[in-house]
């Protein structure tokens, strides 16, 4: 059982921001920056492959209600969302979990690599992708 | 316009891999790994704040099956998604999009930076984001 599961049972407390029947919102115990909120699925799935359509369409749908009031709460104008899957993608606890990480003007937030590069055979690739949607 | 705006318009070219009424999905052209996949809206707004709740749902819907497609086309069992929002949060183009990286074995893939702190007062933020879901 993973400490999110334990939280969506009442047996480890949380700050909660946010609950309806399919998802629960709570203060990162360890945040990035100020206002950096977790957004949980109640179905105990690991990574977002996982997450039944429906979980997901819900889990959607309260980001940008969520997003405005972290924005209003805190103050802040810009953000990122990330969520991670597998622990080779820093994923630490495995539950699935959106980081709705505040972006502030002390720099404090999500910091991030940006390598691009780029694709020999995209055409093929994304023929490769369409063709395993399912 | 910008250049998403101009692509879901068909006057720019994009690798697509999946589109329905609300949502175009399409390999994006400086790739951070190989099957970096844009997922954006068909509404023309910049930020997750912003975007209207059915097509936020719509948007999340799809996230799962997309990730499984790049997950199969591209073998990689890890994966991030990323959503940025404001130039200060490495947004480059002004209309919403959610990244699917692949995390890859060579390494490949976004690269965090993760300076976790500690909030002060986490009750009294809980209540005060609370209170400003609207």
């Amino acid at each position: 059982m993973t400490i999110f599961a334990k939280i969506l049972a009442g047996e480890i407390p949380c700050h909660r921001v946010y609950e309806d029947e399919h998802v629960l919102a709570f203060l990162d115990v360890a945040p990035l920056s100020r206002g950096h909120v977790l957004v949980i699925p109640k179905v105990p799935v690991a990574t977002m492959d996982q997450l039944p359509d429906e979980a997901a369409a819900a889990l959607g749908r309260v980001l940008p209600r969520l997003c405005r009031a972290v924005m209003e709460a805190t103050e802040c104008s810009a953000y990122n969302l990330l969520q991670n899957n597998g622990a080779a993608a820093h994923q630490a606890v495995m539950h699935l979990h959106v980081h709705i990480i505040p972006k502030h003007a002390d720099g404090s937030g999500l910091g991030l690599h940006w390598n691009a590069g780029t694709c020999d055979d995209p055409a093929a690739l994304a023929i490769a992708i369409a063709e395993a949607i399912d």
